[in-house]
């Protein structure tokens, strides 16, 4: 069924995590090892606050994913490098395919942006990345104050845009949030960044593309 | 103040998991690896099954990170060999310090498990740990069908062991089940079975304690 609207995930999906990863590189010892502890904490933290039904929004939680990256590694950061990696956060940059998929689907339908981040990051950010223009919505999990992959969340976009779940079509290069939306009832399609499997967890996306030109082909 | 019951996580707090290593050693390439990645993607199951709010019960999310960690690592296992990665949950050994501990505090307390698993898992693996006769209570977060730390699974122990949250002394290895717990409200104890930092989610535990044998003399 063709969508009436596509609403994307934003971090690692539209925009990639160069920023936070130069900082870093510029910071740490094993900036590779210390990024994926972060970045995977950050995540966990999500679902956590969510659980305990306690929410602390989406830089809070960087911010508590940082301080135990940094105790994990026994890292030494001053208060202004600590400061610098969270800045980070706000320099999101577009993946090039993204930016020209975007392009040529903006045309053709309305697009919107759900995601994970506080309202102040998303603006920041897709500000930064000189995509403000792209996006008809900006949704923030803020406003029902949990996190991906709860079908609150989801439920954002349908109210916000004023078209049903079945004609959405949501994208995102995360497995979890992919097998959430559909579960929620929208059409899905997975963007693999990664060599990484699908989450075994009883649902399957609609599509799987390698980039967002293939998604535009396909929506064309 | 002095608990009136005390409660405990399983898995990693009263009974560890080499039966599981032992297993991935028997049959797969990297089993440290394996066995990480297996048990870490069976947490983030719990987490992202509850917050789908479409529970599935632990012995499924333990399947279903099985696949993951299979598909991920390019293992291949025969249905057999699966089997017998999954049959090694039903075969948890109690800590030594746990056994100990165990004993001196029954005399003293009424005992109960709070545990993700599931009910059948539980009382086989009790069982098999010889365990059954220590604990008053068995509680599954089957009867509420959502997983830790959400707080409708430590409201299940006041109601079954007819003990105000206040009173209850909850004791886990696991940081974030801590963190959960006391949020919730009880009296909390962290086995620190590991030299990982708390997860600062805003709670810090009432004890912090290496041992059962150093938590029986705490509540002496």
């Amino acid at each position: 069924v063709r969508p009436d609207a596509i609403v994307f995930d934003m971090y690692g999906t539209v925009t990639n995590l160069k920023a936070v990863s130069n900082a870093c590189a510029d910071l740490v010892e094993d900036p590779a090892g210390f990024g994926a502890l972060w970045r995977s904490k950050q995540l966990e933290y999500t679902f956590l606050s969510s659980l305990m039904e306690d929410y602390e929004d989406f830089w809070q939680v960087t911010e508590a994913a940082l301080h135990y990256a940094t105790a994990a590694t026994g890292s030494r950061l001053t208060e202004g490098q600590r400061s610098s990696l969270m800045q980070s956060w706000l320099r999101p940059e577009p993946y090039e395919d993204a930016f020209k998929g975007l392009q040529e689907m903006k045309d053709r339908y309305p697009l919107a942006i759900l995601s994970n981040g506080s309202r102040g990051m998303l603006k920041k950010g897709l500000n930064h990345a000189g995509l403000e223009s792209f996006f008809d919505h900006v949704l923030s999990v803020d406003e029902v104050k949990v996190f991906k992959p709860s079908p609150k969340v989801y439920g954002l976009a349908p109210n916000r845009l004023g078209v049903c779940k079945e004609r959405i079509l949501f994208v995102s290069s995360n497995s979890f949030d992919v097998v959430g939306a559909k579960k929620y009832g929208f059409q899905t399609a997975w963007i693999r960044r990664e060599e990484v499997p699908l989450d075994p967890l009883g649902e399957t996306p609609d599509y799987v593309v390698s980039s967002f030109e293939e998604l535009a082909l396909l929506t064309a």
